[in-house]
């Protein structure tokens, strides 16, 4: 734990204040002129986040995880759970398998996989496959799943994700990753051999030698498949063990999430998985019906992010716009301290997620106002909050709801 | 001291530029719809402070220690001076022998203490023995005093605060904090034993048995008082070694300041404190008289805190009135640079220190002008200083004073 990490501990006072924070995913935008020089937040009628704001708001803007650095919706959400995202880092096979919806134990080794094409010679002459079909790639792991489940003492779980795409977790006693990918990153190549990144880590060489066993296990049960013949493994890493949100934050937290990935990553650090909801108006009526049994709501929207990884600017305008048109459910049972705000940018002329700082918002008995009439980004660059970096949003939470003792006399 | 601190000690030159900081204790604020949506600094008539923005200055927001942290007097004054308040930690018993005026020296061991209230069995049923008046605190002081000057080659200082609180130093060779508080936290519970936070250090072992020592000197004294037949022990620590702020920053510091707390502070960097002022006029008219003697002023004003701490917003508006027309005192003999700021916010409607970023003013030949008609926190936002930490300031006025070398060619 950081030094600050241990001062903010200490000063910690478990108060059963309630906070929300809700996540527009990928809500950040930049305003270009093929979209009239607004970005969707500045596009979308907002009648209740305007009443919202001007109620009383502070405002501000949040480097994801560093100056220019993209984050994926890992990195992304473990800033705003207040997880330092260059310290806690999570395999990319992690994130994959809880997007798929597995829990996971501390310790579980991931990978992402791909079905690829192989050669009489072995060597990789198509590193998807053709990008079979969902089907396709369900059965083939239902075949691997069928064959081996075990490696020695160790488990292993295949799950089929979409095309071409799967995740194989190994599940035993001293595990570790990471390891190199067996990804050969070009066709023409063999398959690669899967090394320990330390050559001096036990848990990492008994991971090297159950990727080659499993090789060895599958490509048997593959040999007659066309075109998927093979597969590559990336983003070989155990999960970390993370401190408990409960544990770093004296908070029971909730997760109101529809969508696998990001359950996920609210289970990764410890909160508690809420299922049924679908809608955002059955997230925020959830959040209602559980107010008095948590005192953290993490609630996730994701269609902002979706709308801006389509490019598609009339769509992110229309899900911010549904969102607004939901608030009221929430306002309805209002936390100690709300924050509205997004994981990282998604611009919709970008196609994708990106570096800019997501604009925040926070409303508490003494956040203060900082006079501006919305929520959106340019208002936000004049906020009181400044811009920050997210890993700190969850302290300034935490002090809005009174929950840190002064620090010195 | 710190890579970047060594880097900026390279860089400085001592040039006879005169930096004055006036510090409105507490000044920072929020506006909530209660108070008109206005914080005090906005709802003040300050025509001489609106003259010297006007006239080109500078402005922002500073975080007193890190985002959501609330700081003691100690911390915040620390940072303004330029001392990381996470690296300079400064015991409470220090900070409240120096807010009784007393002068420590390094190595001095300081703690808080409370009369309390013993039964028969030794165990406390009242942590402040009714909270006592000031006058009966005095007197057992004095018994006290009287009684115990030494234990073995040590000295031993006590000194009445207000109702049930006093001080005690512990002054030898080779004494060192910190150790765990004598105070149970709770009714109910005997008094605790002082113990070394590490086990290990043989200063702290040597003040452990000082305490003990002191317990059994005292204890009989009170024997027969009531409530005040005991009392509790808390934040027993040396004064660390501070390097003084002339090592630092080449500048010959003076306090003017009228509380004892601020004096205390001050004189723990090596200030020289000026004594005498008890008014802001008399404050800003010694520091005119005190120009050529001095480099540094530290101007020390109390009442926006006092004003906060009660929650009256008009008494905080008009302390920022009073410094106001009392400010061509100081404008009559211009320092090259002028700061005008906090030392953290004490908003009105939380009657108490807070986290939030107060605003900073800071006029010189080459501060600029960020085009802003007043001094306000919404004005701050938007400020070319943008919202850093304190810990920083002392080194934009020491840019401004044109105190430091270009760094790297």
């Amino acid at each position: 734990m950081s030094k600050l990490d241990e001062v903010y501990s200490k000063l910690t006072i478990r108060n059963g204040a309630k906070i929300a924070l809700v996540v527009l995913d990928g809500l950040g935008d930049v305003a270009v002129a093929s979209q009239g020089n607004l970005t969707p937040l500045e596009a979308a009628r907002t009648p209740n986040l305007d009443a919202l704001v001007r109620s009383g708001c502070a405002q501000g803007r949040m480097i994801p995880v560093a100056p220019g650095i993209t984050p994926g919706s890992g990195p992304g959400h473990l800033a705003l759970f207040g997880y330092d995202p260059l310290e806690f880092e999570v395999g990319r096979g992690v994130i994959e398998t809880l997007g798929l919806g597995l829990v996971l134990k501390a310790g579980d080794v991931a990978a992402r996989a791909n079905f690829c094409t192989l050669d009489a010679q072995g060597l990789v002459t198509d590193r998807r496959a053709g990008r079979i079909a969902t089907e396709v790639c369900e059965r083939l792991c239902g075949l691997l799943s069928a064959k081996i489940k075990k490696l020695g003492t160790n488990e292993v779980l295949i799950i089929p994700g979409k095309e071409h795409r799967f995740v194989v977790v190994f599940r035993g006693a001293g595990l570790e990753g990471p390891l190199t990918d067996t990804d050969p990153n070009r066709e023409g190549l063999p398959v690669a051999v899967a090394q320990p990144v330390d050559a001096a880590n036990a848990g990492q060489k008994k991971v090297a030698k159950l990727v080659a066993d499993f090789y060895k296990a599958a490509l048997p049960v593959l040999k007659k498949e066309q075109p998927a013949n093979g597969f590559l493994m990336r983003g070989i890493a155990h999960q970390p063990q993370i401190p408990t949100f409960e544990e770093r934050y004296q908070m029971k937290a909730a997760a109101i999430a529809v969508y696998p990935m990001y359950k996920g990553l609210a289970q990764l650090v410890g909160m508690e998985k809420i299922e049924g909801p679908q809608t955002i108006q059955e997230q925020l009526e959830r959040y209602v019906k559980e107010y008095d049994t948590h005192d953290f709501f993490f609630i996730h929207y994701k269609y902002t992010d979706k709308a801006g990884e389509d490019g598609k600017f009339g769509a992110k305008v229309k899900a911010i716009e549904d969102f607004d048109a939901a608030l009221p459910l929430l306002l309805a049972r209002k936390p100690d301290v709300l924050v509205i705000t997004g994981d990282h940018s998604t611009p919709c002329v970008m196609k994708g997620h990106s570096w800019h700082p997501q604009p925040v918002l926070l409303h508490s008995a003494c956040s203060g106002s900082d006079k501006l009439d919305r929520f959106t980004e340019t208002g936000a660059n004049n906020g009181s909050l400044g811009i920050f970096e997210a890993k700190y949003l969850i302290r300034l939470m935490q002090a809005n709801a009174r929950m840190f003792d002064k620090f010195g006399a």
